[in-house]
Parts: C-alpha cells; structure tokens; sequence
C-alpha cells in the first residue's frame, strides 16, 4: 500500500487519552443508570434491514448504513431493477442487514423479541455505537454513542420525576453544573395548535416562537404571519410572548392559555405534577425550565419532551433529550406499551467538560512509574518487585529494553509516567531500589515497603 | 410487520444478567491491561475496505462484511462487472467501507497513521467487537468481542515474560485457576522443518504430532508418511515422540534435535530465556507448558507462540492466543516494527466461568431494595429516602404505579431485588420505614438511619 492509511470522513480513531475520558464519563452515566434501577442491554450492531427500513422517515432510510450480502449477491438481485439501474429499489435484494441507526429501534425490537422474559415495568439501558451516513460536520460523525435509558410498560409521572434527578445526578457528578433540563410536554403543543387552530403550523410557529430573544416580539410577529398564521390566532396567544416567571406562573399562564383545549389542559396538568414533585424534591445543581418551545422529535413524543443544554456561557447545542412516548413497540406488534426515555449526548457532554477543563487529572492517569531497565540482571530484579507491586493494584511498568537512561527517562516523561525506578548494582547488593521523581528530579534510596508506600 | 422480529443469524441480544457478566470479564482483563502498563485505543468499527482487503488471505477476504455505498451507487458501479454480473468483482466499485475483521490490522493502520504522535515502544489495548461473515454454529459468531494487548517497537523478550504473567494475572483475578499457557516459537517450528528437510510438510506435521496422545506413536508415524514425510525424516525427530518431562528438559532435546540448524537453535534460546524467566518469577496459578505442535497463525508469527487451554476437565478450545509478530506495521509502510501480543476470547473465557459457576454472585446484582408504591403521598415520601440512599450509593427504586402489594413485592422477586421497604399512613406519620426480607419474610421498622444502614 503505497499512500498514507486513513479511516473514513466521519469516523475517529482514540488515543489512549480520549478513550480514557470517554470512558470516564461513560462509567459516570452507567453507575448513575444502574442506581436508578436500570439495567443493561446490548443489541447487535447490525439488525435485518426489515426490522430499521421505514422507522425514520425517508430522510432516515437514505442514512441508514446497509451491508452488501456475502457470497454472490447479484446472483438474488432484482433484474428489472438491476437492468434500470435503481439503486433505490435494489437495494433490498442485494442488502439485507443494517448497521442500527439509532438505540430506540432496536430497543422496541428486543422489548417484543423478549416480550415473555422481562419483567415489566422494565428499566433498561444501552450504551452502544450508532451508525448514519450524515454528511459529516463539526461535532457530527457517521460513527456515535448513544447512552440511553427507558422504562416500558409504565404510564406513572413519577417516571418523569426520576428521568429529571437522574439527569441532576449524572451532571452532577461530573462536575457539569448548572445545566438546565428544559421540559415541554407534547399535548400542550397540540393545545396551542387547536388554539391558534392550525395544527399544520405548529413546527412553523414554535420556531418563530424561539427566536423571540434573538428577534423581538414583531419579529417574530412578522415571521408567523409569513408563515401563514392568522393575526387572529397570533392575538389568541399572546400570553406567550410574555411567557417568563418561574414554573409555576408559567403552568399558571398555560392553564389559562388552553383553557378550552381538553388535551392542552391534560398537558398542563402532567407538567405541573412532574414540576411540583421535581421542585419539592430539590435538584442538586442542575436547573428545571418550562420551555414551549421545545418540540423535538414531534411525532415521536406524546407526553413529556425533555432537553438538556450546557451550563450558561458554553455554546453548545443539546447535550440530552428525550420524552414520553406511547405507542413505541406497536410497530413490531406489540401495542399500548407506553415507554419513558432520556439519552446522554456524549460527544458534546465530552466537549463541554473538555472547554470546562473539568476531567479530573486522574482520568487520564498512565502507570505510576517506570523501571529503568540497565540489563536482564536489573530487569529481573525490577520484575520481581513489579509483580508485587501489581499484585498491590500499583500501575507499574519495566522498559523493556536495555537503553540509555536518558532516552528511558524521556520516554517516562513522554508518557506522563510521574516516577521512575533505578536500579543498579548498587541497588541490588543492599535489596533497595532509588526512586526518581521525575518531575522534581528528586531521587531517594528506599527498600521494597517503602517503595510501594510511596507508589501507592 | 407481521412477522415475529428477530435478529440476524450469528448475532446476540445480551440480556441485563449477560451484560453483567461479559462486563464483569472485560472490567476484569482492562484494569489488568492498565495495571500492566497498557493502555487503550478504539478504532473505528468499519474501516476504508483497502485496509482491510487482502489482509487475511482470501478467505479473509470473503468473510469480511462489505457496507453499501451511500446514495446512487450504481452510477458509479463498474459497467462491465455489473453487466457480467460478477458479484466479486463489483464489490470495490459499490462498497467503499468495510466492518473490521479483527483488532490487529486496524491497530498496524493505527500506529502507522499515528506514529509521529507514539512513544514507542507503545502498550496498547482494545477491546471492541469484530465482524465475520463466517457460517455461524455453537460458540462461532458473526459478531463478537476480541480483548487484544500488544506491544509494538521493541524486540526485547521480557515482552514475553510479561504476556506470560498478564494471562496469569488475569486468569486468576477472574478465579479461573489451572489454566495451561502454552507456548511455542515458529524458529521451532522453522528448525523442524528443516530437519525433516520439508517446510512445506511442516503443517501436516504438526497436526498430525498433536495426535499422538490419540492414536499413539505408530498412529502419527501412519498419518506422517500418508502424507509424504519420509520415514529418514520421522526417524530424525524420533525424540519428539517423546516430549515429556519439564519445559527444561524439553528445552534440553530440543536443543539437540534442533542443534544442526541455527534458526531452530536461535527459537531455543528464545523459549528458554522466556521459560527460565516466567519460572523463576513464579505463576500464580497457571501453568506454563512447551508444546512443540503449537502452530495458530503460522504465517503471521515470527517468534513466541503462546495459546491458553481451559482448566483440566473443561472441554472447550482455546480461550487466549498470541504472539511475536516482527513485521506488521509494513503493509502500511512502516518496515521493521516488532510487535508481541496476547489475546483474550471472552465468549469462551464467559462459558468456561458459567460452567464452573465462578461468576461472583454480585455481578448481576439488581437493586437493593423496591420501594412500594401505595399512592402518590407515600411515592413522594419514598422518592426523599430514595434520593438521599441513591446519594450513598445505594441502589434503590420505586414501584412506578399504584398497584396490587403482591404484584410489586412479585416484581421485586423476578427481579431478584432481596428487599421491599414499604411506606404506609403509620410509617409517614412515625417518620420511618418498613424493611421486608423478601426471602425470609421477616419485617422490621427502622429509622431512615436504620434504613441506610441496612441497605449499605
């Protein structure tokens, strides 16, 4: 191979530092689910296409990541559509697994695959890779985790509850103060559709809506009526673009709002549940919001919509989200399990703490130090005490050639490596071993218990 | 869908208990990786399919998964290939990218795309799944984990000590105590060859030497000439038939079979410097063995080959290989880059441990205790003591809904969650908690004081 290897666009390689924070936080998500009472699954990488094709949407099928059939795969492929040359329709003959688009999916298939093994309500998470052919950009790969947890076969708010602490717990615990988990819930957007009575605008309205900061009041104004909206039904909704106060002012004005909406009032009445309970039982650091605005994965959500954005001062989209949604595993035959979930953004939530400067210097920490090696005489001296010192949980290692000491040094150093062991014949004879400071430059003579004490 | 979903041939779903236990054997292997110096990298799961292809010999090649080309890939499909219909040789004009087939070529691409920013000699893990289109049958998946260290950079044989005592820290950190590493060098296999004066007969040697156990001296001499090794040649390495005693004195004849040719004598000495190392250091509790017909990946190793078997008593076939590879790194045009490496097979390491019920009874530990829902009053209550255990660290969870007491203490039992604390009017009014043992059925009142202590 003549040119320089690389990977594909929208795919990563990890340096040992990388994979050693990701891991870091993955590990804080994963103890944090499992305390919550949730319990790991995990799902092959590819699933057959039939079960992924027509989940997403068109725009999501074209992303989806098919696997060419092994073996002579033209020999079952369709020939009329081979002959028209029709990518579109022949894939399905040529193509019968796909890389999972996304945990959700598979999650339903696994909950009506297993339907009689699992204990219902059933709390499960998943940490896994998921694959779209997106066109890469800043902060979008073709190859992301996912980190979600759900519970099905349960319509209790008190779930919704939880979902809020555990994101308060999570974020917490890595040090990400301040976020805010904004909340909406998705029959209070079909309240203010009837109100403004055009359901058909209502993604044009709540994206006019949000940029009421950005924009003004007219501005916004302006942009509806652009869009369609009737200054009648702008007027109707007026509270709306005074919608400030804290949560309870802002149900208040909701329940006053859609008032003659049946549905709207039902999405009210679940907020103010999940917010009271929140609020009475206290969050650690991170911030509740009402925001109705907020209307991702419309077709999705039925109940609660949740979304979660960095501490103020980091510009970064959603580092989570999630919702309520009712009718998840109908779609491979099981229908009325009405499912709960929230998802962690990894990469982002790993960017934020990368900008914040807030992984702790230990994630990344390498061996504690390395044996110089003078020779096999030395070295099996300093294996001996190795071996004892791993046995001990001691981080330690021997370079395994004889070279000059400075180059093992630097590649100590190199390493970030914080002591290094030197012994010679000198060592050898009094059964002792010197150990360098590598930053100081500090080096002091110390039998094995007192090496291991300053290791530990 | 009206059909039953289902997953593709050769993959898992892994329930919550598998989950935990696979955890429980990587956790194992990764924080020994570390304590050894190593540390981890990830790679991308699917790579460009020319790093990949011609890589594993033809074969390789067939059972590496192709994925489709993004969009309108048949505008771009080689003409004459598609109108011929040769599934073959269409594929590199459709498929651009494939699913890695093991960790060891995409880490070659690795430190050779990366080698400026590597302090040699580099330690590094990885442990990540691998695709093969292989026919699936018992324990052979078409999806599955490889957990690989390998050092690459330095020739030094204390590489070799050290892969020793990692398999044997490992194994008997996951309590699997007895196992056998076994280790060979190719100068061995190389020395045979020519003594028996044919190295292309070597493999039918080897294979037909590991019989003897099974079909006794005269058997394998049988099976040796049928396939054309000379009776002159069989007699040369007579002492084979032989090979007992300890690895020195099998050293000590191999040293004389092999004394004529000096590639055979250069594997001696490299076995012995290992052995004699491995043996002063001392094992905990694996056993090192010389297996002379010891050949896996003879084309790829150059130096040490090692292979683990099962404890006594467990049939099952290898659940660790590895070896000394000189020259990797040169397919992608970095020459002279020794590597030595030791790989970990989890699915089989998983069955050997479930069949000697040596998983820790903890490992799929569920929640400690359910808190029984009797209403919205008494979940309020409970979700205070909940969030105040959870920040201890203590697994805890609430019934989401009002239900049947039966039905949720059933929960807790399928669940396997050892504790229900139950929270009516009495319990809130006297500001405590009802403990229910729900094996002995034994109930106690406790303070939250009490509570905490009892879960912890």
């Amino acid at each position: 191979m003549a040119s320089k290897p690389s990977i594909p666009k929208g795919t990563r390689d990890f340096s040992p530092a990388e994979v050693a924070k990701r891991q870091y936080i993955i590990q804080t998500i994963k103890v944090n689910f499992e305390k919550f009472g949730f319990q790991p699954i995990e799902t092959p990488s590819f699933e057959n296409s039939e079960t992924l094709m027509g989940k997403y949407g068109e725009e999501g099928d074209r992303l989806i990541f098919k696997i060419l059939n092994s073996g002579d795969y033209l020999a079952k492929a369709n020939a009329a559509h081979l002959d028209a040359k029709d990518s579109t329709k022949l894939t399905s003959s040529i193509s019968e697994k796909a890389l999972r688009y996304d945990l959700t999916v598979p999650f339903a298939r696994y909950v009506v695959q297993h339907q009689n093994e699992i204990e219902f309500p059933f709390k499960r998470y998943q940490i896994q890779p998921v694959w779209r052919a997106d066109r890469p950009q800043k902060g979008r790969f073709r190859e992301f985790f996912q980190c979600d947890a759900d519970v099905v076969g349960s319509k209790s708010l008190w779930q919704e509850v939880e979902l809020v602490q555990l994101y308060d717990t999570v974020f917490t615990s890595l040090g990400l103060n301040g976020v805010t988990v904004k909340i909406n819930n998705r029959k209070i957007l079909s309240g203010i559709a009837e109100v403004i009575g055009a359901s058909d605008k209502l993604i044009d309205f709540t994206v006019a809506l949000d940029k009421l900061d950005k924009i003004g009041e007219d501005g916004v104004k302006k942009e509806m009526i652009e869009k369609g909206i009737s200054e009648d039904a702008i007027v109707k909704v007026q509270p709306l673009f005074n919608f400030t106060g804290s949560i309870s002012e802002k149900i208040e004005k909701l329940s006053q709002l859609l008032a003659t909406s049946e549905e709207g009032m039902k999405g009210v009445e679940e907020l103010r549940f999940i917010c009271d309970k929140v609020t009475d039982l206290g969050l650690s650091t991170a911030i509740l919001d009402l925001d109705v605005t907020l209307a991702r994965g419309l077709n999705y959500y039925t109940g609660a919509i949740f979304e979660v954005a960095a501490p103020k001062g980091v510009a970064m989209g959603s580092i989570g989200g999630g919702g309520r949604y009712d009718d998840l595993t109908s779609i491979f035959g099981k229908p009325d399990t009405s499912g709960v979930g929230i998802s962690f953004g990894l990469d982002r939530i790993y960017l934020v703490i990368e900008e914040l400067n807030l992984f702790p210097e230990t994630v990344t920490a390498s061996s504690k130090a390395l044996f110089v090696n003078y020779g096999d005489a030395e070295a099996f001296y300093a294996l001996q005490a190795i071996k004892k010192l791993r046995a001990a949980g001691i981080k330690v290692e021997l370079y395994p050639d004889k070279a000059k000491v400075g180059k093992q040094f630097q590649y100590a150093d190199k390493r970030n490596i914080p002591f290094a062991v030197v012994i010679g014949g000198e060592e050898m004879n009094s059964n002792t071993y010197s150990l360098k400071n590598l930053v100081s430059g500090e080096q002091i003579n110390l039998d094995f218990e007192g090496l291991k004490q300053a290791l530990s």
